[in-house]
This record gives structure tokens, C-alpha cells and sequence, in this order.
């Protein structure tokens, strides 16, 4: 006897039937088809700034921290870091430091949870957020995939809202928000990018988080805040956060240290000082709570992967800026390649080819006078030997038709020049 | 203004007021609060053996080995450490290495996901089961909390299936399983730890393995088999896990490597080698599946925490039961003297005092003539100074109240003469 009905993927989670993994399917299928394009489509951090010898001397760091700094002696230190640990995390108050230092954001640790990536903490948002069928989240489209697959495995869904010049269009919040609400359902918070998003390449100036911060008041619901990419600013001066204007708990702080410290530890955290108030009058902050979500699903972010982490702050005084000089010279060094390299090639075309000019970030968007889809990347993989992403992958059924997002993070300016003499060839044979 | 209505515990996913987190809360609380009671309660591995220069010399042996005997040069052996990695992970390969070596396992690196930790598999297990509403999970009872917390997460609920003698009791599984479909509902799989099984302390000779087995053929369930135990199986020659007998895909297997390589390290994987149809007519193993999920989830598991693990598997030929000479010794020891330890202090009150004698694992479960509840745990450990968990909080609204579990993994001989000292005298006040 073989396996019945059960074991049909009409049997499984929804999820797992989903356009999403078709789109990234198929992405990493033309990556892996031709090994030799020049992949403008990777948004990884570049290969050059990873060091194991830093991961031995990290973790060396934080034990004698531990030992020393902290009084607990070498074996207590060592327990911290390799036994079982508390669910919410073990360098918290570390994090809390770097965000003082780095972000203007004040906070305590017992408002952190540590979790394994960004997208665990995607996920535990979501999923504590939906109490019920009722419940939605609203996401700046295009939106970043991470987002729409955590919400799909929290069944929650993901309502649109478009990204205009100002990063998130109000009229449009505000307008899926009483829709939602006229139809018995409950909008319980926004998700965006305000800082060189992923993958509009869109950033929010001052004014603009003001007002989103006001409608989020007004319209009583959370703001769910990713950050990726808010140290690699380049030359212009920093922005605040949503997080660090926000005066009212408004907003819940999304952060990952793929970018700044290593993608191989998988460490990211969230920010979620929202008082939660339980029936017998008491009151926790919603970090509390999450981190029980966390204690069911992981139980803990693994300690060593923290502890790497860990000293990595302590090394640079608590600041990822200080400590990403280098990578940041180069994120920018490379963006500035790009955009002039762009303007160089294709400057001439401008009535028709048109791109976003970030400050800062990993990405650049190209708005065509045709579109771009799978097909097209296929065989512009093929013949020109260049990888991008069609930004119809970080829409719904229909959007960004007509645009592709460039990646800058993980190749060589070198690179970068031969990627776009093989894209300007390739838009030039779709021009004509 | 401030957070409105949205900000109460009934307006977040109901799994957070649920009584689970009032139970372990307690036993924490109780914890914490007695730090010089000596803990029969907690099941972690022995501090002793935690190493930090371990991991730095794992670390190396792995990078050496993707360097030198996979051929992938220094770079690319420590992208594979530091990078962004594979859903299903890096160190597939050496895991079916290790269970055809240390457990009988015939599988393939692609059958196989690797976790963060077990939680994280017996998550994903469950979420994708729960197709619809009618979905449900059987589990042995006393149940391991981490089953229930993940599928309240997963929204899947779970029926209890006693344990008896033989491990679990079929009359009762079939049962459960025939009114279930009576009800219109859909029971998808049994979760049981067929070898020195946490909580009850319970394993499974041959013919009730393969009993289950027929059984789960039978009624076509899956059974998910959890296995943290059985490479600490004492003098007593080990008998094939379920996953080593299963000759038709029956089986999940959930594993771990918290107790057999390093907690801190938060690595565990699963074996899910059942074929999967789609509706193209193509078929992938379940494996595939559970790793799209993760994709959502955590994106990838730790490549560094996955070195730590392969370095040692690579250290010991494949064989943890190799690795952990020392460490079987050690528990063996610990059980053996808790067991002649219970004889001597308790034997002569074995017409109302009695306990499970196995011949592995970390636990041993004590049937009294009077009930043990939490009260009577603080009772215990503020008057008498020893923690133990009472087993009421492994079963639903009724069961184990008479009952209690024993640990001997975190604590050496000398601790436990003490903490049996203590028991002792407090058992004795409830007898007189």
C-alpha cells in the first residue's frame, strides 16, 4: 500500500499553491541556467566583505564581554552562548544601544525580540496580528516579497497601497482603510520601506513621515517598519526613522543585521513597545508576546549567531555605521557607478527609458517603453548575458509591467560596466 | 492620542491567552525564584560538556572541508558559511550521512530540511497538513509541549491518543481516528517519540513498532516521528526508529541536534521523503515543500550554525553516537543513579509510591498516592528544596495529577543524592 489521497498538494497549506514560489522559482532557475550573466538581479551583500576570521574574533568578543564586562565568569559566559536561552533573545540590550546610537531610537530590551532573520519577525508580527478572518495588513506596493509570503503562511491577507513620490500614497491608505472598514473587516497596520526601499527604490522625505505617522493616528493602526538599507544613505545625511518620530507606539521596528554584520548568522529583531492589555488588568509590551509566539515556533535565536552579533556592536561602540565604513563606501561607490553609468548609456534615450536616482540603497528602478516579463529575461539571460528582476514579481496580478529593478550590492564596479553595456545593447534591440 | 481598541491580548491570535504560557510561565517563575532548589526539572544537557572552543575548531573543520575535499576553494567555502544559503540548507548531504550511520536511515540530502531546531520542523510539519478547517494532529499523551505550542500556532488542533505500555494505545488511536472521520474531520497524522519518550518515559519494543506502522498504513496517517533521545539508549542495544523500519513513506521523521552536538547552535531538521503530486502531474518529495515554507518562515537556517553541526558529524565519521561517547556515559550514569537512588530511599513504599524504570533517556516518571499540582511544586522547592515538573502540565484539563517527572540530564551524582535527599522527605510528609 502506497500513500492515499492525503498526499496531493491540494492537501497542503494554500500557500505552497501560490504564484509567489512560481515567480521564485523561476528566478532562481535563470540564475542557476546561466551562471556566467552578470546578475544585476542578486540584492545580496558583496562576497568581499565576508570574513570567518571576524566570526572567530566576534564570538571571542562578546564571551570575554560576558566573562568580564558583565561579571558572570567563563563558565556562565559559555552557558550563555551555548546552552538553551530565553526566547526573546540574550544580546537585547545590546540592540538597544546600537539603536540609540545609530537610529535616534530610544528603547529598552525587554521591547526587543531577537529572531532568526527579518522574516521571522515578519512572520510573528503577522501572525500575532491576525486574531481572526476579519484582520488585514495593508503593504506599499510593489511590496517585498519577504512581506507577502510571511503574510500568506500567517493567513492574513496583504491589501496595496501604491507607492507614489512620497513613498506611500495617503490618499490611497486612507481610502483601502475605510473601504476595509465599511466592509466588516480591520485594517491593523501598514508595512513599509521608508528608507531606499526594496524594491521601489523610493525613499520618504521628513514631511512625509510626519503625515504617515498622523494618518496612522488618525486611522488607529500600526505601522510595521522595514529597514534594511537606512545605513547605506550615502552622502546625504540620515533621515529619522518612522520609529524614531513615533511618540505614540505607533510603530513596530523590523531589523536585520544580513546587511551590516553578516547574512549568515541569521539574525534579525523587532522593535514592539506597544502596551498589550490582558483581561485581568495587567499589561505587557508586545515584544512579551511575541516572543511566546517565538518560543513555539523556534524557541530561540540561536545564541552563537547572536553572539556574533554581539560583537560586532562591541567592537564598533554600538555603532553599525562606524563599523560599515567600508561597506558603505562601496554600496555607494557602486550605486553612484550605476546611476552615472546609466545616464552614460542610456541618457540619450531619456524621453523613453527613464530610472529612479536613490541617494542611497542597493536598487534602481527602469521604467520602459515596453514591458518586461519572465519571457523576456530569458532571453535577455540568454543573448546578453545580463540578470535583472522584473519588478511584475513584486506586484499583484498586474503592475510594473514595463520596469526592472537593478541590483548594485554584490558585484564589482567592473561589473557593473559590463552588465550595462549588455543592458543597454538589450534595450536598444527592444528600442528599435 | 494613544493605541486604541486594536491593543488588547483578545484582539492578537488566540494561541497567546491559551493556558500553555500560564503552565510554563509557572514552572519558570518557580524557578527562578528557588535558584538554590536543585532542579530535577529541567531536561537541558549537562553544562559540562558545552565548549566554545569546540565551535571555533568545528567552524574550521567544516570550512576546510567544503575548501579542500569538495573543491570549492577558500571564498566560495566561506561564502557557503557566511552568505545567504538554501531554504532547505547547506549540510544535507552529512545528515543522511549520520542516519545511515548512526540510525538505518537509507535517505537522500533532498528528502531532508534542515531546521532551527526541532520546533521549527514540527512547525512546518504541521502547517503544512492543515490544508482546511477539518484538519487535524493525533499526539501520544502525556504530550511534549513544544507539539502542542506549534500546533496551536499552526492553527491545527490535536486529539490525545494515551500511552500504555506498549507506547501508544492502538485501540485508542483507531478509535480516535474512525470518529474523527465519523465527524467529517480529517486526522493527518500521529506525533509520537517511540524511544524513552519525554514526558512519560515510555519507548516502544519491536512488534509495537511495527504495529504503528500497520496501523498508520491502515488508516492512512502519517506518523511524525521525534527522536531527541535514542542515541542515549544505555546498556540496552538499540531498536530501529520507526523512519528505519518504514518501507512505504509513512513516516516524518523530526530530529535534532540540541542534546547531541550543542543547544546553542538551534539546529534540527526533519525527513520528509513522501512523494507530493501536483496537478501537472509532476511530484516532488514533501521536503521540497516543508522548504518553501521555511523560505517564508526564516528564510534559511544559520550556514554558521549549520558548520557547527557538520564540523562535528565530519570530526566523528557520521557517528554522534561516536561523538557523544562521553555524554552517554555521563546520562547513563545519572540514570542509573536516579534509579537506585528511588529504590533505596523509596523502595519500601512501593505499594504506593511507584516509577518508570527506562533503560535510556533523561526522564522518569513517578505515580504517587496523592496528587502533585503546582502549589504543591512550590510547596516543595520553597520547604524542601527540589524542583520537579508536575505532569499535569504535559496532559489536557485532566491527567498525570498524580504524577511527576524526574530530570537527570543538567545535574551531577552528588546533586542527585541531594535533590532524591529532599524528594524523599517530602514525599514522606504527604504519605504520614
Amino acid at each position: 500500500m502506497t500513500q492515499g489521497e492525503e498526499m496531493r498538494l491540494g492537501r497542503l497549506h494554500w500557500a505552497l499553491e501560490d504564484s509567489t514560489f512560481a515567480s521564485m522559482d523561476f528566478l532562481n532557475e535563470v540564475a542557476e541556467r546561466y551562471p556566467n550573466a552578470v546578475s544585476m538581479a542578486a540584492g545580496r551583500p558583496f562576497d568581499g566583505f565576508l570574513s570567518l576570521e571576524s566570526v572567530h574574533r566576534r564570538l571571542e568578543t562578546y564571551h570575554r564581554y560576558l566573562e568580564s564586562v558583565q561579571g558572570l565568569g567563563s563558565d556562565r559566559a559559555t552557558r550563555t552562548l551555548l546552552q538553551y536561552g530565553p526566547a526573546g533573545g540574550v544580546i537585547n540590550d545590546l540592540i538597544a544601544r546600537h539603536l540609540a546610537v545609530d537610529e535616534g531610537i530610544e528603547t529598552e530590551g525587554e521591547s526587543i525580540v531577537v529572531t532568526v532573520g527579518c522574516q521571522e519577525a515578519m512572520f510573528l508580527v503577522l501572525r500575532a496580528l491576525r486574531a481572526d478572518e476579519r484582520d488585514l495588513v495593508m503593504a506599499v506596493s510593489p511590496t517585498y516579497v519577504g512581506l507577502s509570503g510571511a503574510a500568506k503562511l500567517a493567513d492574513i491577507p496583504v491589501l496595496p497601497v501604491p507607492t507614489d513620490e512620497t513613498g506611500v500614497s495617503l490618499s490611497h491608505l486612507a481610502s483601502q482603510v475605510r473601504q476595509a472598514r465599511a466592509e466588516g473587516r480591520t485594517p491593523r497596520a501598514l508595512y513599509v520601506m521608508p528608507d531606499f526601499a526594496n524594491p521601489s527604490a523610493v525613499s520618504m522625505d521628513l514631511p512625509a513621515r510626519r503625515a504617515l505617522l498622523r494618518m496612522a493616528e488618525e486611522e488607529d493602526i500600526l505601522l510595521l517598519e522595514d529597514n534594511p538599507y537606512g545605513l547605506f544613505h550615502g552622502e546625504k545625511a540620515r533621515l529619522p526613522t518612522l520609529k524614531a518620530l513615533d511618540r505614540t507606539q505607533r510603530v513596530v521596528y523590523l531589523g536585520s543585521f544580513a546587511k551590516t554584520v553578516v547574512p549568515g548568522a541569521r539574525v534579525g529583531y523587532l522593535v514592539a513597545d506597544q502596551q498589550v492589555e490582558d483581561d485581568r488588568g495587567g499589561a505587557h509590551p508586545l515584544a512579551f508576546y511575541l516572543s511566546r509566539l517565538k518560543s513555539m515556533l523556534t524557541v530561540n535565536t540561536s545564541p552563537i549567531a547572536q553572539a556574533v552579533v554581539a560583537g560586532c556592536l562591541l567592537e564598533s561602540d554600538f555603532s553599525l555605521a562606524r563599523a560599515n565604513s567600508q561597506e558603505r563606501a562601496f554600496y555607494q561607490r557602486n550605486l553612484n557607478h550605476l546611476l552615472a553609468g546609466l545616464r552614460d548609456r542610456l541618457g540619450e534615450f531619456s524621453d523613453e527609458v527613464t530610472w529612479t536616482s536613490p541617494t542611497g540603497g542597493f536598487f534602481v528602478v527602469l521604467t520602459l517603453p515596453f514591458t518586461v516579463d519572465d519571457e523576456d529575461l530569458q532571453v535577455c539571460a540568454d543573448k546578453y548575458g545580463v540578470l535583472w528582476t522584473p519588478m511584475s514579481h513584486f506586484h499583484g496580478p498586474d503592475g510594473g509591467e514595463n520596469q526592472l529593478r537593478l541590483s548594485c550590492s554584490a558585484i564589482s564596479t567592473d561589473m557593473i560596466d559590463i552588465g550595462l553595456d549588455r543592458l543597454r545593447d538589450y534595450i536598444l534591440s527592444r528600442l528599435r
